[in-house]
This record gives C-alpha cells, sequence and structure tokens, in this order.
C-alpha cells in the first residue's frame, strides 16, 4: 500500500542521481540539486552529516556531539525530489547502472560518489590495531570516554609510573586535527585537571605531539608553523619532531629513535586515505587510494560516474598537479561545481573545467592561540582565535547547530571548563590487546 | 608523590562520610556537606549526575545527553571537604566500617546509601532479556538511536507487514515514565515522520501504551488520569488498559487476553526496585527490595548506615506507611533531611524525625498538554505544561544545563521537529535473540 507521497517521489519523470556520501561534497550536490530536474537519492552509513572540524571538540568535551550532526532528512525534508536512505554501498556495478548496498540495489542515471576519507596508517598494523581515531562522532565520543576514564584511573592509583602511564596522551600527526587535540588537551590539564582532581598532581600528565616532518602544520606557511610550535610550547605541550612510531603493544609504543614511550592512549591523525567500493578498481589511483577524475569529476572509463571530495584525485588543475588537498572547501566545492555541471547539461549546455580556488588555511591551538593563513598573509594570535571561530560557526548545516556551538563555547570561555566530561561510551582498554594481535 | 593539595584532603581531621550514588539524594548529601566538619567522599559508578525526569526527552531526540547530565567534579570541584571517586561499589563490611569497591576498599565513619532503582520487570524474564529500558543515558540513547534504525528499516521494507512490525512500538506501564515516552513517539509521527519520510504511509507507525492498572498515571488524581488518556489518545496513542505481557520472543509479545502484538520495540516502564550491595542483607525488605530504615533514614541494625532516597523503605510517616513514593522529591527531601541531621549531630544536637512533604506530580504527554496535581488541585492543558517545563528547568542542576535545555525547548516549539535524531549507538537487534535464551 505505497502512500501517495511515495508515488509522488517515484514518478518523477527526471534521470536518478544516486549520491553517495553525506558528507562536506555529497550534502553540498544534494542541496544543490534540490528544486531541479533530477531525482536524487541520498546513501549514507550514517543518518547525520557530521561536521568534521569540531569533531576535536567533541572529543575534548566541549561540544555535544548534536552541536556539530544534522539529520539528513531535517536537511531534505522540504525537497521533494529528494529521497534518503541509511544503507551502507558494498560495490558498484557501471555496466549495469546499479549501486549494490545491503539493503538493496539503486539504479542511477548518474553517480555521484563523495565517499570521504578515512584513517591512513600507511602499514603499520600495530597502530591500526591499538591508536584511536578522529573520523566520526562515534571515535570523538570514544575518545572523550576513554581520556576521561584515564583521568578517573589515574586519580585511583597510588604508583607513580601506573599514574603517568594513564595520564601520558600521545598524538601522532602535528595536522591540523593532531594540533588542535593537543591544545586542547593542554588546557583541559590547566583549568579542568589542577582543579577538578586536586588529590592528584596534574603535573604528571603529559601531552606529546609527535610527527616525522621537522615543523607543526607543514602544509601551513612557516610563519603559522612557527606560531603554532610556540603556542603549543605555551600550553605545555612536548612536541617531538623528525620523530615516528615504529610499533606499539601494551606497554606502549616505540619511537624510531629507540625510545619508548609507556602510554594507554594513542591517538593517531597522521593521514587520511580515500575511501573505496568495490567495482570500480581500475579506475584507483595508488596515491592515497583516490580515484583519478577529469575536470569535471568524472571517472575516465565512467563518463557517468563523479567522484567528488577527499576520494577524488584530479590531475591538471594548474598548481594542484598532484591532487588537491582532502579538506572541506575542496569538497564543497567540487560539489558546487559539479552542481552547476549537471544544470548545465540539463539545459543542453556545455560542461566546464572545475578549478580549485584556495582560499586559505586555519588552525585552533588554544584560548586566544589560533593560526591563520589567508593569501600570502599570516597571523596569529586573538584575531585569528576569532575569526577561526566565526568562520567556523558560519560554516556548520543549520541554524540550531550554530547556537548550539556559540553557546557552549561562550560557556567555556566564560568558565574556562569543558563542561561537557560525561563518560557514556563503553571503555576500551586498547592495552588489553595480546601482543600476539599486534603482530 | 603526593601533590600538597592530595595532603590537604587527607589531612582534613573531620568523620569520614561515604555517599555512594549520586543521583538525587546523594547529591543533596554532597552538596549539603560541602564546607561542613565533613570530609565526605562520593562514589558513583558513572563520573556525571543525571536527571531522570528529562531522560524520555533523550530518549526521543529533543535533547542532547549532555543537556540533562552534570559531571560530578564539576559540581564539587570548589569543596575542599569533598572528593569523588568513579567506583562500583561490589559490597559493604558493616562490622568493619568499610565499602569494598573495583578499585580498592574505603572506610567510612558515616555511610550514606543511595544506590536509587532500576527498573523491575517482576519476574518476567522474556521482558527481562527483550525489553529496552530507560533509567540511564547509555539507555536513553539506545532508545534513541533503535527507533530512528527502526524508522530508516521501516521506509527500506515493501511487505506491509515486516513495515508494520517496524513501526509498532509497544510502552508497557502507563505511569509518568510510560505516558511521556508515549506522548513523544506520538508526536514525532505526526510532525516528523509526515513530513520527513514522505515516501512511508506514517499511519503505518502504531504507539501502544500497555498498562495493568484501569487507569494510566494511576498515582495521580482521577481528573489527571482522565485528562492524560484524553490527550493520549488525540495523540493517536493505542491505550491498552487491564493488560499484561505474558512473553516476548522474535515474533513479537503476547498478551494475557491471548492477543500477539508484532514489534522490534517494547520499551518496559513498568515499575522500579530499589539497588542493593551485598553485607546488609537482614536490612533488606523484599517489598520493591528496599532497605529498612528508621525516621532518621538509618538501618534498624546499623545506626552509622543511613540509606535514603529510591533504595529506603521507610514505615510510620503518617500516609505513607507502606514507604514513600520512589521519586525525585522523596530523594532530594531525605538528602536535606539527613545533612541537616549530621550538621546536628557535628553540634551535638538532637536529631529529628523525617516527615516527608508531598508537592504534588507532573506529567507531560505533549506540546501543551500536560496533567498536574497540586494539593487537592488537579488541571491541565496549556498551563500544566508551562509550569511542568518551568519546574523542570529549575531544579537541573547546573545553569548551563538549564540554557541548554531552554534553548532546545524554544527550538523544538519553533520547528515542530526532534532534531538531535543522531544514531550513534550499534544497533542493538532485540529480536535476533534466539527463543532458547529467552525461555
Amino acid at each position: 500500500m505505497p502512500s501517495a507521497a511515495k508515488n509522488a517521489y517515484d514518478q518523477l519523470p527526471y534521470p536518478t542521481v544516486i549520491v553517495v556520501g553525506g558528507g562536506f561534497a555529497g550534502l553540498e550536490v544534494v542541496q544543490g540539486l534540490a528544486h531541479t530536474p533530477y531525482k536524487v537519492l541520498l546513501l549514507d552509513k550514517q543518518n547525520h552529516h557530521c561536521f568534521q572540524p569540531l569533531l576535536y571538540q567533541v572529543a575534548t568535551a566541549s561540544l555535544g556531539a548534536d552541536s556539530i550532526a544534522h539529520p539528513f532528512r531535517r536537511t531534505i525534508g522540504p525537497m521533494p525530489n529528494v529521497a534518503f536512505r541509511m544503507a551502507e554501498v558494498t560495490s558498484v556495478d557501471p555496466a549495469r547502472k546499479v549501486v549494490c548496498t545491503n539493503i538493496g540495489e539503486f539504479s542511477y542515471d548518474i553517480l555521484v560518489l563523495a565517499l570521504g576519507s578515512t584513517t591512513n596508517f600507511f602499514g603499520n598494523r600495530s597502530m591500526e590495531h591499538q591508536a584511536m581515531q578522529l573520523k566520526s562522532i562515534n571515535q570523538a565520543l570514544d575518545i572523550r570516554s576513554d581520556f576521561l576514564q584515564e583521568f578517573e584511573a589515574a586519580i585511583a592509583l597510588n604508583d607513580e609510573n601506573d599514574v603517568r602511564r594513564c595520564l601520558n596522551f600521545v598524538i601522532v600527526g602535528a595536522g591540523p586535527t593532531g594540533v588542535e587535540l593537543a591544545g586542547a588537551l593542554a588546557e583541559i590539564r590547566r583549568n579542568v585537571l589542577r582543579q577538578e582532581y586536586r588529590e592528584m598532581d596534574s603535573d604528571l600528565m603529559r601531552i606529546m605531539l609527535i610527527d616525522s616532518n621537522d615543523r607543526v602544520l607543514q602544509n601551513f606557511s612557516e610563519r603559522s608553523s612557527a606560531n603554532a610550535l610556540k603556542y603549543l610550547l605555551e600550553l605545555g605541550v612536548d612536541v617531538k619532531l623528525g620523530a615516528r612510531v615504529m610499533d606499539g603493544d601494551a606497554n606502549g609504543i616505540k619511537l624510531n629513535d629507540g625510545s619508548v614511550v609507556a602510554t594507554n592512549t594513542v591517538i593517531w591523525a597522521a593521514g587520511v586515505k580515500g575511501v573505496s567500493v568495490q567495482g570500480l578498481e581500475s579506475d584507483r589511483h595508488e596515491r592515497a587510494n583516490r580515484y583519478l577524475v577529469d575536470r569535471q569529476n568524472a571517472l575516465k572509463s565512467h563518463p557517468d560516474v563523479f567522484v567528488i571530495g577527499d576520494c577524488a584525485l584530479m590531475e591538471g588543475d594548474g598548481a594542484w598537479e598532484r591532487g588537491h588537498p582532502q579538506v572541506a572547501t575542496v569538497a564543497i566545492q567540487q560539489g558546487r561545481h559539479l552542481v552547476a555541471n549537471l544544470k548545465r547539461r540539463a539545459k543542453g549546455e556545455a560542461v566546464l573545467p572545475f578549478s580549485y580556488h584556495h582560499k586559505g588555511s586555519m588552525a585552533v591551538i588554544g584560548r586566544r592561540r589560533a593560526v591563520v593563513d589567508l593569501g600570502t598573509r599570516s597571523f596569529g594570535g586573538t584575531f585569528a582565535w576569532l575569526l577561526w571561530m566565526f568562520v567556523h560557526v558560519i560554516q556548520l548545516v543549520s541554524f540550531r547547530n550554530r547556537i548550539m556551538v556559540l553557546v557552549n563555547w561562550a560557556w567555556k570561555y566564560l568558565s574556562w571548563k569543558n563542561t561537557i566530561r560525561l563518560i557514556i561510551r563503553p571503555y576500551v582498554r586498547k592495552t588489553s590487546l595480546a601482543p600476539a594481535e599486534v603482530a
């Protein structure tokens, strides 16, 4: 007994565009194609969009998950030509023009893959087993519950080495995620641990930021890297450059200089790789596991399959010869460009090649400590921090989320405390991993 | 290397009060004993206080978990004579005056047990295995993720019976929790399902509220019961009175009239029983598993062990001969009274007997639909709804949480939508339970 509404969507006489993945790239396409002569189906394994740039604030108890996530159905609710299914895509069959998922097959006329990226462990299998990641809401809540449980475990221990192991937080990768996490944890030591764990020596907490490069934020200007390093050191972060994690087990991790760091918590933020699906192997490039696309974001072998965002590798766009950076602005611009091209196509006009317009980079290390690269200018400090907040708030998907984030930030600014310190996830004792499993 | 602060707390020359459980009763004691000549240690298996009366709003996607939870350390931060340990109490040894936990033993001079209550399945083992509960944040998030996943599963199905099973929500117990849950789900059908699941027939969703009594809210006035029933029927809730769930398995549940209801989701809100610890068996009463206490809330056999709140059974308090209701107001009043008595004791004054002052009862069914019993007066409608909101907001533990709840409620009032519809918990397919396990 299908309802009238069901028929209304099904009977739209338009070509079907299936968008796989509702991250920045995919959501841009879905929103852009609302009220156009296309029938759009969004597929995602989550039921909500996640604003990834603020995930680290969920992980460090500054924001609730609901402040940075937004249900897809809330976004597409008013769009008569858009539908959503929560589904895990298992493969694509471009010959039959079909997407296969855990809830069945869906036929497309045009396929848009916006699969995003996942953590890249670069073959370090012990880290793949042992380290935490920060690519989803669930992982952010895991990190939050975990570091809070380490605090609670530490305060109940007497042996100083045991306490140190609980309070030793190792972050691998000094890109924006790693730097922001390290700064936030350092502020928690300063503003939360000293005051609310008084019976414990907060100086025993150590935040170690490890990177194999010779500077933090290596994709930023040298000036911003220097500023960020200065801020990290001011906050007491132990920055180890030119260092690599070679191995890890229940006792801690081993670095390339042979030193061993006793820790229960390693967070891996050292890189990402594209997510892929079965069925399009010939188009995949080994460089970061991304799909090779032309300047229209189309696969060379299948012009009706478009790949956008982190999982796309486009060559030939001027300075970005080796592919665009895997960041939100590229994803949004490619999504927007694809929408424009699809609209042109519907009108029988010629499509245009994509060019990335690099607006800049920014990262926040702590209260009034941020770095911004804008064109050829680089600056840090309070103004950079305010700009960072402004840019992130306006990019949030819903007005409600903007309010929630602003209220939470105002509260944190006034109280100096990360308030959302709720342990609501089962404890993942990574060190219970037997060494045999690691190898 | 204990820090100076650690010594400062440890060396307080006061008798030690251990408070087990940071619910309404326990937190009242902890806050009341701040800055008094007692050394207070709060033990709880969670790291946060949870405002249980609004749990159903977390479960039905109106509020985030962080709006109704507050970290204990945030509350006790400014109290020099109070400490907290996250610990699971396994037993009490009143002869040695020791509390045994998963992180070691703690000695007390005075013990306050505020253990709260847990779901009472009244021996229905199939329900104990199959039904969801609503007594903690985790359970609320489970219910939220679960009903949203049923929606997503339903929209992907074609067979009408399969769809009905996904969309059939059975709530057992028409006390405040059951009534509030049923009303909230009915509003979701009306305001969310119809608009954001357009390709599905929202009339296939059914909310069934089952109670063995002959009226809903049986502890309320007859007028409020009648009003609540009217509101539930207006919202399209299927209220089944005088009915009992006899059994349940993968196919659904069986009622005492022999009828079978096909459903994936049963939420059990039919009653609570006291939580108990090992070591005090002789003081436990079989009536709802509560500890028998005198009018000072002390165990008769151990005058230095006080039991307050849901897990205490006090006889002889006027109209409450069979024990006080297991609600927040009793817990708060008993906590406050115990603090006053402990302060009197510290000054060498005589202690006073507890008397419960019943302020009233209230429950909300939906937008502008609530019922209030206040003294001998009973009323419903918009004013009752506003009063309900006011009373709940001012009772929240922190100012931040009050703001968060108000912002969320204002948002919901204006948008008519439950926005926090995030599936962030692993899917618990209750029906995957093999019948053998149920029996």
